[in-house]
């Protein structure tokens, strides 16, 4: 594929929304188009999708049940979405991708291996080029995304624990893939954070 | 488990419905309460997916993504109506299960053993102690297809192909597990079609 593909990864309160801005800006200071998208959703079928998966009614959805519902849209995204931008060349910006899953759902939810084997059948090999991974201790985190919200979704209403696990699941990825997952201590200051990705994203594109 | 779980499979117009019927009346009579259920659905959760799965207007869902929302409603439906209900001695009757998907999608949609993959971190060892497997030969749903027509498109081509790739899948899930599937010749008369399941369930509940 000649495109780039270009992930970003971390907790909730990471600030991760403020790097992917930046990560726009980096484009478009090149007059770079890119191909900006998220997960879940990024399709109509994905955010159907989405809205089950969000929907705080459904208290007894079975965690294995909302591990193949990300890895359903993920599917429809690759194959709607990112396979054909890559494939005409352009640079794919993704909002969480395969990472998330693991880290949330393997780790988080103890699903373990089962989420690599299902999410490697929906991505048939379309992994990202890069992966900016923001890592903040899940404290601060918490604390960060308690001051910017009133009202919390399903997924953010979980323990303290799941949080602690979910990030060591994404240091342990960090681990798997240093070739691909460029590690950001994300405690820093947001210029520096900008500074360092945008680093990486010249090396890149170069 | 202390229950009984029994599965029914077969191509539409097998006549799976009546065969279904007959063995709700088959445990009426014992006064055995059974408890009916079916894919995709079973679940309010499941319900939801099976409205996307059945969408028309979503013409692009990738054949992936379709398996594995099959997939998410089969795991909710186990997790919180199948397994339960066999953990609580009951009989349950489940009107298609994981064959379906391996048949239809697996074999149908060329997913290959991804189906079965996926299936298996669904139903997580929770399978059917017997399957009763309506064989209809395409041809003969073709036959009573072409009686309602007068010509026949490219389309109906394709569908010909397909439902005889799904039903050789059913075939080679019958040699596969001969414990479990009880192929029968839906070609014969309802009533000898009844009393080949009632011989099998007399057999498994004496």
């Amino acid at each position: 594929m000649k495109g780039l593909f270009i992930s970003i990864e971390g907790p909730d309160g990471s600030g991760k929304s403020t790097q992917i801005e930046n990560i726009r800006n980096f484009f478009a200071d090149k007059n770079i188009e890119i191909v900006f998208t998220r997960e879940p959703g990024g399709t109509p079928i994905g955010e159907r999708i989405r809205e089950i998966i969000l929907d705080n009614s459904f208290k007894e959805m079975d965690y294995m049940t909302e591990a193949m519902l990300y890895a359903a849209s993920r599917a429809q995204h690759v194959a709607q979405i990112i396979r054909p931008a890559l494939e005409a060349g352009k640079v794919v910006v993704c909002d969480r991708f395969v990472d998330s899953s693991i880290a949330y759902q393997g780790y988080g939810r103890h699903l373990g291996e089962a989420v690599e084997v299902i999410n490697s059948y929906a991505v048939k090999e379309c992994m990202p080029d890069v992966t900016f991974l923001l890592k903040v201790d899940p404290n601060v985190g918490k604390t960060r995304i308690k001051a910017n919200r009133e009202t919390e979704d399903r997924l953010e209403h979980e323990k303290m624990a799941f949080h602690r696990e979910v990030f060591e699941g994404y240091l342990e990825l960090e681990k798997q893939y240093p070739g691909r997952i460029v590690g950001i201590d994300a405690s820093m200051g947001i210029e520096e954070i900008r500074d360092e990705i945008y680093r990486k994203l010249e090396e890149i594109i170069k």
